[in-house]
Parts: C-alpha cells; structure tokens; sequence
C-alpha cells in the first residue's frame, strides 16, 4: 500500500512552480482531462486570436493579410519560434502540412542525402501512420527499398551497414517508452545512416535538443502538448548541414526561389523554405501560435519534471488501489524511461474508458486492451492524478464498467 | 464608345436574382473586392462556425469532437456536399490537405493506371504550383517520366499515344481562358491517356460536370469562389470506376480501411477515403463548409451568367473609358471563352495595382505587367464593374500610378 495521501497531492499543487499555467487554459467544469496527448486544451487566448484572423484578417484585410497579417511568412515565422523548443536553429524549423505528409518529404531527403543504401530501420509498434508514410514512398520508390522494424531493445542492433535511415519516434504512442535519441542518433551515424526523429509524443512535455544529439531532420505535430488546436500544422525540422543537398518531392510553390515571378520550372528556395509545398491552413496555423508562445514562456525542465512526478504518482497509486483488479501498468515503471503519459493493460479495457468518460474522466482506449492517461503539467493538477485513480477505482469496486451501455463500439477513441 | 451608363449597371444591380447573397458576406466598408478569385470574401457566418469550433468543440468537446462534432468524418462529409457543384457522385470527392499535395496524389494515381506510357501534357503557362508539383513527383518516379509543356492551341495535337496522362487547369490563373474539358478528356482517352483537371479558378463560379465530361481525377481549392477562408483545405475527385485501381502514395492513416486497429501494414481504405493521409486542419477546414453550402443554395447557371455579363461590360467600359492609356486585354474577348477574371496587359501594371489599392479597388498584379479583376458574383455587384472602371480611368488620366511610392515591390500580390 501506498502512504500518499489525497492532502499530500493537493499540497504539490500548492507548491507547484507551473500552477499559474492552468489559468491561461479553458478546461470545461467537470472533466479531469487526460487526454493532452491526443488533442491539446484550448488556450483562452485562441478566442480572441480566432476572432482576429477571421473576423480582422480575413474579413477586413482579406487577400492583403498575405502581407499585412504576416500569412505568407507564418510557416517561416512560426518554424524561427518552435525552434527553441527542440534544440534547432531558427533557419532550421517550418510549420507546415501533417506530421505524416512532412514525414514522407524528410524520408525522402534522407535517401537522397544516403542513396546508395536500401534499408530503412523502424519501430514496428510505432504509431502507424509513420509507418505507412514510409511504406507509401518505399512503394513508389522501389529499387529494393525495405523497411526493417524493430522493437525498441533490438533498434541498435538492427542499425547495419545496409541502413540508409533510421525513423523513430521519440516517445511511443502506447507504452510511453522514450528512446535514447542521443544513442541512436549517434549509432546511426557511426554506419553513415540518417536519423529522423518523430517528436509528435514528446514536444512541448520535455527538453529537447535536437542539434546536441546531431538529429539530420525530424516532425512533429503541434496539436498535443503544444495546444495548437485540432489538426493545426505539423512542423519539419531539417539541420543546416543538409540544406540544399536534397529536393523533397512535394515542391509547391511555397517552397520555389521566387514563388511570386511564376517562373515554368520548379527551383528550390534556399534552406528550410524548400520544405514548404502549397497554401497553408491560415486559421490552424494561426492558433497555432498561442500555444507554441504558452511553451515558450514555461521552464521545459520544470515541465519534465512535474510530468515524471504526476506519472509516478499515478502509476503508485493505481498499483496501491486498485491491485485488486488485473490492471497492469504497460508504461516504464523508470520515470526518466517514460513519456508523459501511462498505459495499462486491462483485459475489456474499452468500455473501461467509456466508464470513466461518463465519471467525468478524459481518458483514452488503444487498441487492443489499453488504456492511456495523458499529463500535461501545464494545465493538469495533481488533484487530478489522485481524482482520476478515486474514479478509476470506485469504477472497477462496483464493476460498474460491465453495463451493456459501455461495450457498444462507435467511438473513434 | 460605349453607351453604357452608370444607370445601366444600377438597373442590371435591380434586377439581379443574385443580388441578396451579397448581404452573406461581410464586406469591409469602402473597398471594391476584385480579388475573390484569390482569396474569397468572409461569409458573415463565419463568425459564428469559427466560435463554435474553437470556443464549444474544442475548448469544451475537445478530443471527444472527433465523434461528437463529426471532426473524423469531416473531409467525407463536406465531399459529400462539394460533389453536387462538380458533377460528381457523393463518394467520389474528398476534402483535404492542399491543391498541390492533392495533385501529387491523383498523378501517382494516374500514372499506376497508365503505366506503360511515360509523358505527361500540361500547359506550360499554367499556375506553376501544378507544374512544380508534377516536376517534383517526376523527378522523383525517374524512368523517363517527362513533361511536354503545350499551350491551350496546341494541346489537342500534344495528346498523342505516348502521353500517360493530361493535366489541364479549367480556366487559366493569368488570361481566364476556359479549357474545354469534355474535348481534351475525350481526346486523352481516344489515346488511353488520364485526364486530370484543375478547378481553382472555376470551381464555385460557373457549372462544372465531371462525371457528364467523363473525367478521371481532380483538384481544387476552397478558397477563392467557394469562400472557404485562407487557406482552406482542398478537393480531390477520384472517378468511382478507378477506386480501388490505384495507391496514392502519401498512405498516412486516414486512409487506412482500420486506421484504429492500429496494423503494423498500410491496407488502404475501400473507394474515395483512401486519399486521406493526416490528421486534417480541422478548424480551417470547418469554415470551409460555409462558403460550400451558400454555392449550393446559389443557382451556377445564374452565377455563369451574371459572370459573363460583368467580364463583359468591364472589358467594354475599360476598353471605351482607358483607351487612350496602353491597357490592353488579355483575356478572351468572347465570354463563353472565358473565366470570371479579366486582365488587362499594361507595362507598368504593378505600380498601377498599388496605385488601385490606394483609391480602394482590390485587384491583382501578375509577373510580368498584368492587371487582374477577378468577379464574385455571389458579393460582387455591377456598381463594382462601374466604380472600378472609374477609379481606374482617374488614375491614368491623372498619372497618380507613376508617384514614387506605387514603385516598391514590398508586397506578395
């Protein structure tokens, strides 16, 4: 059993340093949300930045806010501000496009930059749609080109010789594990290989240094711990050192010299520009901005810091409470190993969720059998780690998750 | 001369069965917009669509809206809905990413289904995103793919039994000549090549038949006569009969046939959604459906013919009014040739659209020495065609265009 108490969590939030950042996001009454990971909470400036872009920039200044608003340069502007929150110089980071589409761009830049190789090492229970976009242009490409997934104890083994790239993600979707992105980076270009780094679970929740580890380019989205709002533009770093020694596929406009003299042939703009492809998504992109400048402001060590310590005590607590119940924790029980969310494994684990969505609790079902607690220590209390486990357990006392309502599937979770 | 008057135009404004679509949009006080084929006007219901995506599904739904506020199923839905201005079955269309990366995607169609040819035809005078794109994806492909760049007079003949594929802009971003669309289709599968259209420039503005002109694929944009709001996310048309023929290959998870089962393998999804990749811009792409469901309460035939009527006596009133003054038109003279912009060559024409901005008149300049007018008949009104010929003729007259600070190239236009 353990001995922490309800008081002892509410005199950690007494004392925590990013209280403050709680106000700065609207949280609906009721809902303890732990599902920062999947969609971000909506900073209360993105009500007046939405008003703005639309009901100033687009209504009155309409085309002109191109130049007025700053839109044509926003995927540049935006990239030089998220840069300091990944360890990349400001000439190195876009804001652009999904994490997906920008995932098969750098890929394919790294296979120019390392063509005479055929092998691309991946983490085989990453989140999908790396994979896929891999396997998308793998396909296209032919000429041998495979894939060589990996778990996470075999990556550096599997780092060969025969590798062009290595594409990993820094904290996995599911388990929460974090990869050594410094080791691996580092094996990968011991056998001359390129290494890129999805940071969609990691951004914004924990320091980042990509230019320390050497990292050749990586993506994100900005739409879970950076609060972007829902499907806002994903982000593309690539290192200087490779400027200009590759042309990625998707070459738009955006990303040409001189877009507007609308010459026939497609020439690449100079350095991070040729990442870009066509029109963004103004309104996303904008609200973007807000939390990107949230992050910004918030001490990224104290944020990881909080984020091992919430996780911690969720995972202590779940363990105390609830060992009656066949609820196993699926994350590492090491903070420094684990991302900012905590996966358990419980056999009938969906309409668990959908028990805990109708106490109020903001949770998340992954297939199959898990079940994923996100933190985000800049809006969520330590009164919700404790909460969040009182209804977890008081769910699983009465067994009340076994309702027939709770087992119908059409949610998209 | 003309005998055209400015009572003429008032009377037309009367009489127009348009004319009460004018009061959907908010138009800044003061400004004739001749710039909706760039960036469209804001619906006034746009104020409160952006409010309520921001303010209540996100902020209040959050990740729940994925079901609750149809976020998941928005790029079918709003398909569903932009397939009947095209000519299209409700599951042949899709909303989604940009113009250009969707582009990339029905090219890598088309060319899997044409393999055996390796040319593709474009005009080489298009908007050039299109050709940069198509350059991109062929550079890429390698094995002989080429471009044979022809001009609208001699695509016809360019089409012959070595072209994989044809890829043509309905109405043409510079001079608003109209391509034929049932011809040049028809001609591309006399020789068993794929016919791609473009739609920006047309699409909101005049009828379009797809499935009648028996086209293969598609693309446009939202944003300019469908008023979807700056860069909002773009169409793809697949015709039903190639579903299942092809893999675009920007496989991201949205067009997975189970994309939360999680599978280690892409296995794309049945019809049109396999042109899904990512996670989409979704409050971008919430405003768009807006601007979609005013062009589907508006009758296109009506659109097409106040259009031609206001191109037309814009040209007359021009061409009577500024003939002393080098402008010439670059625009087909005959309406029926012609897209609802009009340009006009003029040597100096970039201080000239810098000069119209000052007097109020939003209107395009295009590299190298064009004006362009661009009209909405949704918003614009015939006083507009008789105000802007106006201002226009007192700039020449008086010569106010050649003051020195109509000279700086500072602005993206």
């Amino acid at each position: 059993m353990t001995n922490v108490t309800r008081s002892d969590l509410q005199q950690l939030d007494h004392e925590d340093p990013l209280a403050s950042f709680r106000e700065e996001f609207l949280l609906p009454e009721g809902i303890i949300y732990l599902n920062g990971n999947s969609l971000g909470a909506m900073p209360r400036e993105a009500v007046q930045r939405s008003r703005r872009v639309v009901e100033v920039e687009w209504a009155k200044g309409l085309i002109g806010s191109m130049n007025t608003a700053g839109w044509f340069e926003l995927p540049l502007s935006l990239g030089r501000k998220i840069a300091a929150l990944v360890g990349a110089a400001p000439n190195e980071v876009v804001i652009t496009d999904s994490t997906g589409i920008n995932l098969y761009k750098v890929l394919a830049a790294a296979l120019q930059i390392q063509p005479s190789r055929r092998v691309i090492v991946m983490e085989g229970s990453n989140f999908p749609t790396d994979n896929y976009m891999v396997q998308g242009l793998l396909a296209q490409l032919g000429d041998g080109y495979t894939i060589r997934f990996a778990e996470a104890d075999e990556i550096m083994a599997a780092i060969d010789a025969d590798v062009a790239a290595v594409c990993m993600t820094h904290v996995h979707y599911k388990t929460s594990n974090i990869l050594d992105m410094e080791t691996i980076t580092e094996r990968a270009h011991a056998v001359a290989a390129v290494a890129i780094w999805d940071l969609c679970h990691s951004i914004g929740v924990m320091p980042i240094d990509l230019n320390a580890c050497k990292v050749d380019f990586a993506v994100a989205c900005t739409y879970k711990y950076l609060n972007g709002g829902p499907g806002s533009p994903a982000m593309i770093f690539a290192a200087e050192k490779h400027h200009g020694k590759y042309r990625q596929p998707l070459t738009g406009w955006f990303g040409h010299a001189a877009p507007f003299d609308f010459e026939q042939d497609y020439r690449p703009a100079d350095g991070i520009r040729q990442m870009l492809s066509g029109t963004q998504p103004i309104v996303s992109m904008s609200l973007a901005e807000i939390g990107i400048d949230i992050a910004l402001r918030a001490d990224m060590q104290a944020v990881r810091a909080k984020s091992m310590r919430m996780t911690d005590l969720f995972i202590e607590l779940v363990e105390s409470r609830c060992s009656a119940f066949d609820v196993s924790v699926a994350s590492p029980r090491d903070a420094s190993q684990r991302g900012s969310q905590v996966s358990f494994y419980f056999a009938d684990a969906y309409p668990l969720v959908r028990a805990m969505h109708d106490r109020g609790v903001s949770c998340d079902y992954r297939a199959p059998g898990m079940l994923r607690f996100g933190f985000a220590p800049l809006y969520n209390s330590y009164a919700d780690v404790w909460n969040a486990v009182d209804i977890l357990y008081h769910i699983l006392q009465a067994g009340s998750w076994q309702d027939a309502q709770y087992q119908q599937r059409n949610l998209v979770t």
